[in-house]
């Protein structure tokens, strides 16, 4: 039994000043984190507890589909990361530091390597696969930007999870498996998500899923079709290449075009100078070349072009992930000046291309479809070129999915219109493949004695993040309502009256009993403390059932409150703890 | 249940060249841990469940004294260091990095400064207290010589706590039921143990006791005293100070003695030249002064003159104690050209002294006793005297524990002869007093509504140490022997027979009865593995049942042998689940 007079928390009136988020500003108030430093915080006694719940639940769903738990340290040596690149690739979000010998080692924001590493010490044949390995562990990532409390810190509790396979089906099986356990993982915790395709990122690989719990804070963009179940991170959206028959183009043709750099003010000059007949010319004609300095692992810096129609913006995030490791710079003045054939707000394709003499490289989204024609710059201030056609008056060096993606665009498996929304990234599943244990030189023999390599996933659960997720769901403008199966105790019981009219033993009494019955019992028994300021902490800390033992006693009567359902039911005294106990058993 | 078929272990027949001690050779072989980097150890499935055991009693007992479970990040800011000031004194034994943006940061060797804070946060009054916190956590210090494995490693998982008291008594009594919890801890984990005296080093404070198990590896030398119960850490106990009162000494007579820079040298001369009547000259007549150089942790160096009998060394551990947060180095060459009042091999008391005109600190063992007469150097090359009395002929500026103990020097408590043990610390009790709440400004208002300073208990136990302790007082020359309450299996249940001759059925049959039973099961089902080598991984991985099923099974007999008491018994197989659940639950 938890003894408010005794329990280490306090509440807070007011809003921490640095709270942007529901989850944020709850678990702080109510006692559950506290801030040490940008993205580090400490766990109160009640907030461990609902973290050790969530941790026991993911736990408890490894181990039933067979994972083994192991644990690595957090501090490593770099030259294990060197071998992978990922102590360059990782750039300023790894942590890294000198020990007193001068030795390199880094705070382990992803064990990729440790895991193969250790498959590889100990595992020799194909009779010894599959296998999957995981770690509940603490991480280390230097986020530029830590945000909204324990949603995005920079030290944070992880479960990892690695599957090792001997070929391609065992593999695609041990996803399965994970993500089936995900789905078991998130429905125990009361957790809604949504699982989508996602893109595999630094990671290299294959199949990659996320699963977002779609809350409007959150940081990842996703669509979903209205019809069918198609739903992706907005990364990985792909849109479907289509090709344009028409042989009737004129030819192209230079425009005059002053003081025309940006869209708007060309499509005005083309309606005014070039009216079509059939319609008015849109952005949808233009086509609008972007300019991005690459930086890549290695240090050296690479200039892109992207082209997309004038009618969208290039979603840099989408860009970002397409070109990872390589990182996406501003061209700024000084790169213009190194480059130029490229002439600002009159870039187009032509000058364009690895085999062009700039040999700058050039791809296009794919809405710029082969055989389509634009308006679009033509590499001379204050010209513009039309009626040129791709395939037919330029090419380029491929395609890359950057136009941003808006409501209504066509679902790519029914085409149905998608429709967009946002969600914290709770889980991730991925097909990693044989990039690290070839690497790392993972093989074992197979059936006929030949050595295979291994092919791995990687899969992981935010452990404190789903804390935080689980709080930005359950919440109202009282405070937190935490589902009974992370709550930190089942009941919270309040005593109103003034001690010596019964109430103090009566509610006593009823903690004991439901403890004798399995619950879990927090039982506000301050004696100071006025009744008005107890339901305010009820409230606040969030535990799914609040009970009131007060004036109502003398007339037998015990309130009951369903924080989950927001209901308040009158229980006689005498059956109040079955009623409680029934209650706390129930769904939702 | 656990099948060794599918279990994440291999067993090695070969030591791991580095191993020094039983326990990290065992551990490593028998797959519990592997080595990552110096002091950097990864947990496997085996070994990752004894540690949970140890960190299941561990936390249990914490909860049932009413100890309240925080957590705190690892990665903490500089400046919370800064102003306890032990971003220096940790020296070079602390992890420092910086973050993205240029800020300090460190990776905690211990956690007092946020506990403070913490406590700081929520309480402000009497009535708050007393409250006791702790966390369960990964620790990092940057050992200069990490060893034996998981026994003192870099990064480890302890058990750290802190009490909170108005005054001395609630102290004491908050000390009294840690120790006290201790106790009950380390009982329920089979691990032998000794409270000894302990010094506080650098933490400050007073009353301080170690809990060591007495395993000869140990890297702490205590003592015990063979009559009383006095026990204490080397570098804590005390020699009581007394005083000689002998008025006829000679007056001080100097002693040409060319060569004599040894004591040895010097008895030889004595006896050689100027013979004792009564006795022949022994070390024990002869004052030592040692030199050192004391580094201070803001970075100035200080000569100190340590006075011991002769026939002593100096302890350089028990020095680091009482100089704690100095350092102690060597005094080189370089130091004594910066001193000329110290001639080497004859610096005698008489220039020494902070009120002398060398202003070189000197303190004196308490065995050189107030009254006591000594043969020791003139300060001149080739030169000693004779006849020197401390108090009548030269003073020193205090006392300083430092000369050697030896088994059987007199019990400070009861003057009967000590003993000298090894052991491993695996806990530490520690009266913290006001220094951290003075320096965080951590007050409460008492009863009289007056500020009061909060008073501090700090206690530790090294759980992951632990493991490797008990490792290192439960095994033989076959392997592990893992007391009930933390192995990772209670039976250990080996298929010798082929398969179809009933064995194979029998043993799943066998386990599967036991697991209803409440037993954990290693089954070894292993097929293409032959008898000898499962007996012998049997031995190794320290299960405290094993169970044979056989070629004795067609005569309806199963083997049973008791690791931890080293017997063997033929039991009937009607029988054999119901004797291994009887032994199972039994002590020991």
């Amino acid at each position: 039994m938890l003894r408010l007079s005794q329990l280490f928390v306090r509440t807070l009136r007011d809003d921490p000043a640095d709270a942007e988020v529901p989850s944020h500003r709850l678990l702080v108030r109510a006692g559950y984190i506290r801030r040490v430093a940008p993205g580090g915080y400490s766990w109160l006694p009640l907030g461990w507890m609902v973290l050790r719940n969530v941790e026991r639940i993911v736990r408890q769903e490894m181990d039933a589909m067979g994972a083994q738990e192991v644990h690595f340290p957090a501090l490593l040596p770099r030259d294990i990361y060197d071998l992978s690149n990922r102590w360059n690739e990782y750039g300023d979000n790894l942590f890294r530091l000198v020990d007193r010998r001068g030795a390199d080692y880094l705070l382990g924001p992803t064990h990729e390597e440790m895991f193969t590493l250790l498959v590889k010490d100990l595992y020799s044949s194909y009779k010894d696969l599959p296998v999957s390995l995981y770690q509940i562990q603490t991480k280390y990532r230097d986020e530029a930007r830590p945000r909204a409390g324990i949603l995005r810190g920079r030290e944070f509790l992880m479960k990892d999870s690695y599957s090792f396979d001997i070929d391609d089906e065992g593999l695609q099986l041990s996803y399965d498996t994970h993500r089936a356990t995900y789905q078991r993982i998130f429905k125990r915790l009361g957790l809604p998500y949504v699982i989508v395709k996602a893109m595999s990122g630094a990671m290299g690989g294959s199949m990659s899923e996320e699963f977002l719990a779609p809350i409007d804070v959150g940081e990842d963009t996703f669509v979903r079709c209205t019809s069918c179940d198609y739903a992706a991170n907005t990364e990985a959206v792909t849109t479907a290449l289509s090709v344009v028959n028409d042989t009737d183009i004129s030819a192209p043709q230079n425009i005059p075009s002053p003081d025309c750099p940006t869209i708007v003010t060309l499509v005005n000059l083309l309606n005014a100078q070039y009216a079509r007949a059939d319609r008015q010319w849109t952005a949808a004609d233009t086509l609008k070349n972007v300019v991005v300095m690459l930086r890549h692992p290695d240090g050296h810096t690479e200039p892109l072009v992207i082209g997309v129609p004038g009618d969208r913006e290039v979603d840099m995030k989408r860009v970002a992930a397409q070109v990872s490791p390589a990182e996406v710079d501003v061209f700024d003045e000084a790169a213009f000046a190194l480059y130029p054939a490229l002439v600002r707000g009159y870039i187009g394709p032509t000058v364009l291309g690895l085999t062009s003499t700039s040999e700058i490289r050039y791809l296009l989204d794919p809405r710029v479809v082969l055989g389509s024609e634009w308006v679009t710059g033509a590499n001379q201030q204050d010209v513009h070129v039309a009626h040129l056609v791709h395939g037919r008056d330029f090419t380029a060096d491929g395609t890359i999915e950057a136009a941003e993606i808006l409501a209504g665009d066509p679902c790519p498996l029914c085409s149905s219109p998608l429709e967009i929304a946002r969600g914290i990234e709770i889980g991730h599943v991925f097909q990693l493949g044989r990039k690290y244990a070839e690497i790392f030189g993972l093989s074992v023999l197979d059936k006929n004695g030949k050595p295979a390599v291994v092919t791995m996933g990687s899969y992981g659960i935010g452990v404190s993040r789903a804390v935080a997720s689980i709080a930005e769901v359950f919440h109202d403008d009282l405070g937190l309502r935490w589902p009974r199966a992370i709550a930190p105790a089942d009941v919270h019981i309040v005593i109103t009256g003034k001690g010596d009219d019964g109430t103090t033993q009566f509610a006593t009494d009823l903690a004991q009993q439901l403890e004798t019955d399995g619950l879990k019992v927090l039982l506000d028994d301050r004696a100071s403390v006025s009744p008005g300021v107890k339901f305010k902490d009820a409230e606040l800390l969030g535990m799914p059932i609040i009970v009131i033992v007060g004036r109502g006693l003398a007339a037998g009567t015990i309130e009951v409150r369903d924080r989950l359902a927001n209901t308040t039911t009158d229980v006689s005294s005498d059956t109040v703890a079955a009623h409680i106990v029934t209650l706390a058993r129930s769904d939702g």
